[in-house]
């Protein structure tokens, strides 16, 4: 960490941070400059936060030079990790997997048949919400525990594993006896609660980027879920707010590999919700890919005009079929299997 | 609601979407324009998605008339509502009232000191965290339930009620029991279960901003809140997540009388975290009073150098003594006393 | 145009709003809503802005139905337009093309063998800053006349044509008398005089986008070049500016699909300014191409170290060749050719 | 400057890094990290650019310590400036000054009785604007010379100075010939060639904030003026571009407050821009006051529903004559006089 001291400060402001740092069991060191001095700090010390030294008189900023994660980092691990979603798939291996479905389950008839012809197309894993988090109050908010049964019942039938929202710590625990994979939404990234909670059972989970969140806080919501026991996660990148207002949000592709330089965890996108049109999902996934995502997440409904969520951003099976296949020379072109 | 077709959508589309507008019980009137068509929908069904219409063949976008909110809004209640904090004191009425407070519980005295001094600068209300959301999960996380009853212990001292941030729905029971009023932080402004818990039992609430909520969105978060039987909603302005990067957010005043324009409810703003400048509090207090909010809630530290968390953005006893009575002639130039 | 009367406005201000649309040419309907009356306007006057309603008393909010562009629209010209370079390249058909060369024009040596080197790699036009903005007053401006002169020359010796950025309308004619094709950089799109300037000749025109531009202003923008008579524009996005901090500016991708739907003109992508990272513009590249982009402008240099300019994001003519071999197959995945 | 190395970075690099530090007449010292080496860097060399070191082998980042603008810092000048705006009153002293008119000069009748009014209700200057900066192209551009001709003459007949908005360097010196203050608009504030003309000129300048500009960007434009030989430059804040819709664009006055720390220049605010809503002028106006601001840039017209230029954001003289009352105990609160 560098200190830097304000034009101005005085030789007891200096000496009082410099003791502090020192108390912190960190090596200081003075630097005359020829309008500021700076105090460089040697040690690592990512638990004391930058806050801490800004506070103090005569500081004018205190700049770290570590990042505050650690087991989310490649510097600690720089070996990709692979999540395993079922026997036969890892995601963040030499295999791009897409995970498909509806926003909703809505009721069996339609999660069996788009389970039934996602897994035809060659999706990984099979998504569906059974609760939703809603914007207005008025809307549909979720089967609930009878959506988390069919969603069951559609892995029993199609051999795809399950992925669906979490959005309470108090549901963790019974959605983790339906589902294979638990996703974070972008609404919880914040929620420290429901991240120790996650990280505390062994399931993988799909953590979406706060849709306002730098790159290092949704490192740190990640370094949540790991530091309790969990290193079973995936980022997943599903645009942020911009002034932007053609898309719902801004897909952030450069994300990607900005992300694969900082951490060996996998990385998908969601082009669906990054866009909020459904036009815009066949282009963007094939730019995901084609900036080194390991995997995608796509709504895809039997009929998205009668889709009771999400309608205007989802596909159509036969859209979902037809993409599967343009994607596959993509993928072939940045070195990955399909 | 107004539909506008798609420049050369077909008269079957067009048919089809009168019929879907028909279906759902409003009145759909086609008018014919020189380049698109567009359909008139009448009637109010806040429940339907906008995002169902634009799912429809043929419909370029869905453009909503009515607000999505109801409760929270001021054509359906015009007054402004006051919301009780003690016996003496209401926000929202013509006295204006400041919360303050240290961020976080630390420790005993700390807390009734702070408090002590507080209250003598006249502070309505006494706020300090005891369940803290920390980005960093390596930080102090706070005191947890032993923070609650300092607090608790310190409203017997001073006479002043307590805020505290309630992070989950499992703990509203127990914060509620030591708490007078119960705070939604930013980062749970969309955790609509902890929304429909807090709306679930009677204590006050501040509603804070999502640091990238619409105020559309925010409203919907109130009307969450409302919907459930809890009419003692206040909004508390937090600050923004945008470019700027010399304060950590930037506080959006002008959602103070936007605000006004659209609900009836209290808003308050709080310049610590809104700036995370100390030199920055005094000023942003006075010009949120001056644009006609009702209240503020201020970060106050006996030693701000030696605070856990924070401390950057946390002003000193002194300093808020000051800024109490430079408050003052400000409220009184906008009709509002202090 | 909608226009959405205020909750309670009266008769005489519906009747006095009804008498400024006709007025205007425009034919008036009343809807009477549940809780607020509507006034569907018809007729095609993208001149009167949507603000001369929105002043007028009762009056909440004017919606527009047209888009305020004409010439820039696809509606207007189904068919892409194809932007010609030179007499072997067109931007816009089937081949994508790549503009390449150093950010500023530095010296003969330089500009000579990067020009050399991208010509060989496959670059369809050698780009060279001989005027730059910079927004620091006290750093490189450019070569001014001296930098034309060598790209002239370069293009003599490869066969290149050449891009080049213009400041100012005074500037154009001289440019214009060196350069095949010139810029318009993203602190100049909202510089109307200088779109007026370039629209008044007859060279191509790359505009770039502003960095907090909507594409609507962005087309906008378009619009003042096309309507001067100049039909050369093509588009090129370059990041936009948002809360992350990671890379200088976010890269976005959806702008290029969702242009495609909006505009016939040809959209490029930047993605040397849009990251500000040298190792994020080959990934970033691959899936501009990916997304469905006409082309790329790419910083290159011999020595990125030495790079007078914009070294951080510039890529070595190696890292270049790399790259163009690299982006054939994602053409040839998405159905183009390089 | 901090220059940090990358975890793992060579001996090789680390020389070389320092070499080239030294090359450039600054001292280095190697500090030796638990997991990163940094080089400290002491001497004032403001006019490197931080790129160039960022482009460098084994560099992971330069975190420079001194802002890169000088004249406009207040380190290097802790006084106020004052700019003057007529023999009777000077921007950033003690009195608040409020700057009203159109935002388009429309013709003579109303100029002159919104001048005449404005300065009835103790406006210090006169605004119009004769060249107009309009997104949309097909709408009405200003008057150009004539509209100054008329500016000229509501000076002389009210005694109030006249700021008009100067668009491109060609029109510097004509412009000058008329008015008093010179205004450059938010698109143009990375127009470098434009700030460059008005530095070599020696009326006033009225710099708007760039709609996405950082604080730094804009001191840095100042810095342009100044650089040039222009001393009396005065910083106008008028709202940033985000996500948020409510408003145009989102006014951010904690930019004031944050500027007098940074810059001995006055500051103003635009109200009118910033909101782009009529009943927002009156509430942002007294917060500005309250803030800091030194003065303010208000729209007034005689009826802003006949205004050819943005009506909805402009206020009645009737309006405008109860704010200026209603402001003067907010500026006396802070104590300014009015």
């Amino acid at each position: 960490m560098i200190i830097v001291m304000k034009h101005g400060s005085s030789k007891k402001e200096i000496d009082h941070v410099i003791k502090m740092v020192e108390g912190q069991g960190l090596k200081a060191t003075l630097l005359h400059g020829t309008e500021r001095n700076v105090i460089a700090c040697i040690g690592d010390k990512r638990h004391i936060s930058q806050d801490f030294w800004n506070a103090m008189p005569g500081v004018e900023k205190a700049m770290p030079i570590l990042s505050p994660y650690k087991m989310a980092s490649r510097e600690v691990k720089p070996t990709n990790t692979q999540v395993q979603l079922s026997p036969g798939f890892s995601m963040g291996g030499l295999k791009v997997g897409v995970i498909a479905g509806p926003c909703a389950v809505e009721n069996k008839t339609q999660l069996f048949s788009i389970a039934k012809r996602v897994k035809e197309a060659g999706a990984v894993a099979l998504r569906g919400g059974a609760f939703k988090p809603r914007t207005n109050p008025y809307t549909f908010q979720g089967l609930m525990e009878e959506g988390l049964e069919y969603l069951a019942e559609a892995r029993e039938r199609t051999g795809l594993p399950v992925v669906t929202e979490v959005l309470s710590p108090e549901h963790v625990e019974m959605i983790g006896k339906y589902a294979d994979v638990l996703q974070i939404g972008t609404r919880n990234m914040g929620n420290f609660v429901l991240l120790k909670a996650v990280g505390e059972q062994p399931k993988p989970v799909i953590l979406k980027r706060g849709m306002s969140a730098t790159i290092e806080e949704w490192l740190l919501a990640a370094e949540y879920i790991l530091s309790r026991g969990n290193t079973n996660v995936i980022l997943c990148e599903r645009g942020i707010r911009t002034f932007e207002d053609h898309t719902r949000f801004t897909l952030s592709l450069s994300a990607v590999p900005q992300l694969k330089q900082l951490t060996h965890l996998p990385v998908i996108v969601d082009p669906s919700h990054g866009t909020g049109k459904r036009y815009l999902v066949n282009p963007m996934s094939k730019g995901a890919i084609a900036v080194g995502a390991d995997g995608l997440l796509i709504e895809v409904h039997i009929d998205p005009e009668r889709s009771m969520v999400d309608g205007p951003q989802t596909i159509t099976v036969e859209e979902f079929q037809r993409l599967m296949a343009e994607l596959k020379p993509i993928a072939e072109a940045v070195g990955r299997q399909m």
